[in-house]
């Protein structure tokens, strides 16, 4: 028969098999454990969000990334692209009075309209966390802390963290008084690591913005931030007479510092500062990071965050909040290419085959016994004979085959056969659950 | 400031609070648990689909309750109303040739556009099975033993079981040579249980259809069967006449008693036989069963399913398939309407409050450590007082609170406050963990 397009799934999305969500929900299970053991609890929002919610925060050019759609009541309305902005929004409507900090993780699918390829797909689930209420740098640690504790016990090795601070290059927009598309194809140069390479472009950039100012000693720290390699000391040491000039700076990279001391207490000693990490969007505020994956190629991000403001934007006081998202299908995609993936869960404990009519609801009755005393077992239900069940019960990975004829129901007892050894001999039924729990 | 609509929810669907959450998780944990005793292995498919997928299924009828949608390149999307067919074509394009029986199951949210009452909602979850490759009664049996366990082990009390045949009321069909139109009328007359109340609706439908049959033993079969309280044999006796001119009525009704007799090996014994379950779908073909609700009123329905062909439909060979789903969302609300929830999930193991600034690094390096150990542990992140701690470690429920201040830190002590007692005393730090994790 002709397939028609019913049977393709949608281009960009993926189908998984049981293989797969196995290797997926044990990272999933190590991140839920790590959540618990810091604090964090779990809220789910909507799979689709008035579009206005994505709009006001990233602006309309968000659209055409969107899948964006009218209800049947003209409403617009988007998958989300992302778990942020609904997780604060939901705060704002119904959490804002709780006592703080919130500690908030999700783990969710978004959707981006945009040409699939290597670990990019159209839909894809994110692992994030919200933070809500401080606005400590110990705060910001402990939000990078956990995403670090997320990442390594997801079985990922050389992995880069990145730690910087938004502020500095806020600072010195404010400074300049840059509007927005100025500062965005300055901070996009920064982000890309292209300021020394690109030194005319942004000499352009800032032009209109120097007002008498020389643009020597800008571009000198502007190449700084974006080379990464430079610390925060060597750049304060660098840069000293600009900076003063930047008192915003000066707090910002002392909060960085602070970020990092905590950092380091908190056990994690393998922090990079790098003040080039930009981060794609205007709401972070203060301390921005990501993780970079070796085994990913040019498109390494496994995880950004930072400290942001967003509660405003929806109505709501401002508050401090820090958070990051962790690229789930990258996490994944790494593993897979690292050959680290989670070791494939434990199959059928065994698989039953009655042999014969009169065995056949006995074979259930048995099943039903040894469920309850938490053994996984399959009963064949196609009728087919015991060499057939053998072939399944191979196929599926069972580690043992209990064969059940008539007579030896009779006699209370069972055959079990090992899978791995071959071996095999009779069990009486009393003792049947150990038998199957034995290595 | 005031909230635009960008700060509200889309109509009929929901935010979940921690609180929530955990409950959900919970009673998904034990469908998961179970899931793996059964031998099955879960699925994912992709949360939107060409449209087609479900018109095909359900005809073209059913866009008016969907999401659908055009995406950029102008191809007709939806986002899924159910998961069965998406299943069903996954299996067809990647898992046809795989060894049966395939035992599947998945947990995914859905969605229809429908107002938005007590219990139903826009966006929506279900828990489910499809169980491909064998077409035995057993096979039918032990889908309902799942669902009869997964549901047992929510915690839901005094459930319904009805098992009924779709093939008896679709050899009438044929027998009669029904239009599709007429067909599903009637139907639904018996799926409402209505014949009796609308008898001549019941007449007026079969009228053209009778080609000189006498309509009273078909009325009175129909009768029968949509009151639900006769059984098979009961039925069988009574249109005894009518049943011989109708020889798949005869076998549809053996393969529901063998069924009903695998149930019972299986430990069912509240299965109730009910002729006049019928389900709202064409593409079931044989065993069919809904498991009602005492706790949700009118709309009591927490699970259905039953014996299907749909792999055919989207290109692939005739197959065996039996599977359910459960209205993951109406459990829930069944479990709290009925005080069942399952209990809250342990919260915070302990909170630390450092005192003065030099204990506060200090107090990550010891959360780090506890955490490592498996304990659940907060540290303050706003720099509150002993009190204001003492008060948010309340609010979060953390059972105990460890107060480090900088002169117990120098003789290698802690103060560990029992939340519930009120007690407190000094611990050595080297002994933390296990007075934390002591009663």
């Amino acid at each position: 028969m002709a397939r028609g397009p019913s049977a393709q799934r949608p281009k960009g999305t993926r189908d998984f098999a049981p293989d797969e969500m196995e290797r997926r929900r044990a990272v999933e299970g190590r991140f839920r454990a790590l959540a618990r053991g810091f604090g964090y609890r779990e809220v789910q929002t909507p799979t689709f969000e008035h579009l206005e919610l994505f709009t006001s925060k990233s602006g309309e050019g968000v659209v055409k990334q969107l899948y964006a759609f009218k209800d049947k009541a003209d409403r617009d309305l988007t998958l989300r692209p992302e778990i942020t902005a609904p997780v604060l929004r939901f705060y704002v409507a119904e959490m804002a009075m709780q006592p703080k900090p919130l500690k908030l993780f999700y783990f969710g699918n978004c959707f981006r309209y945009e040409e699939p390829q290597s670990g990019r797909y159209r839909e894809f689930w994110q692992f994030g966390t919200e933070l809500i209420g401080p606005e400590t740098p110990e705060a910001a640690a402990e939000s990078v802390a956990f995403a670090h504790a997320c990442l390594a016990a997801s079985g990922l090795q050389g992995l880069e963290l990145r730690v910087g601070h938004i502020g500095v290059l806020k600072a010195l927009a404010r400074y300049l008084a840059m509007d927005d598309g100025a500062r965005q194809k300055l901070f996009a140069l920064v982000d890309k690591r292209e300021v020394q390479a690109k030194r005319s472009e942004a000499e352009r950039i800032l032009g209109p913005f120097l007002g008498g100012r020389a643009a020597q000693p800008l571009l000198g720290f502007l190449e700084d931030l974006s080379e990464g390699a430079k610390d925060r000391p060597t750049i304060q040491a660098e840069h000293a007479a600009l900076l003063k000039e930047l008192p915003e700076v000066g707090l910002a990279l002392d909060s960085l510092g602070k970020t990092m001391e905590f950092l380091r207490a908190m056990g994690v000693q393998d922090a990079k500062e790098d003040l080039g990490v930009v981060r794609g969007l205007d709401y972070y505020t203060g301390v921005v990071f990501e993780f970079h994956s070796p085994d990913l190629g040019a498109e390494s991000q496994v995880c950004g965050g930072g400290v942001y403001a967003l509660a405003e934007l929806f109505g709501g006081e401002p508050v401090g909040s820090t958070g990051f998202a962790i690229g789930f299908d990258r996490v994944l995609l790494a593993l897979e290419r690292s050959g680290r993936s989670p070791p494939p869960a434990k199959g059928l404990d065994a698989f039953i085959a009655p042999i014969g009519e009169p065995a056949r609801p006995k074979a259930f009755a048995l099943a039903a016994q040894l469920r309850a005393q938490g053994l996984a077992v399959d009963v064949d239900l196609m009728r087919r004979g015991p060499s057939k069940c053998l072939d399944y019960a191979n196929s599926v990975g069972a580690r043992k085959v209990v064969l059940l004829g008539s007579t030896e129901l009779e006699r209370g007892v069972a055959t079990v056969k090992d899978m791995a050894s071959g071996q095999q001999g009779e069990v009486p039924l009393e003792g049947l659950a150990e038998a199957l729990r034995a290595a």
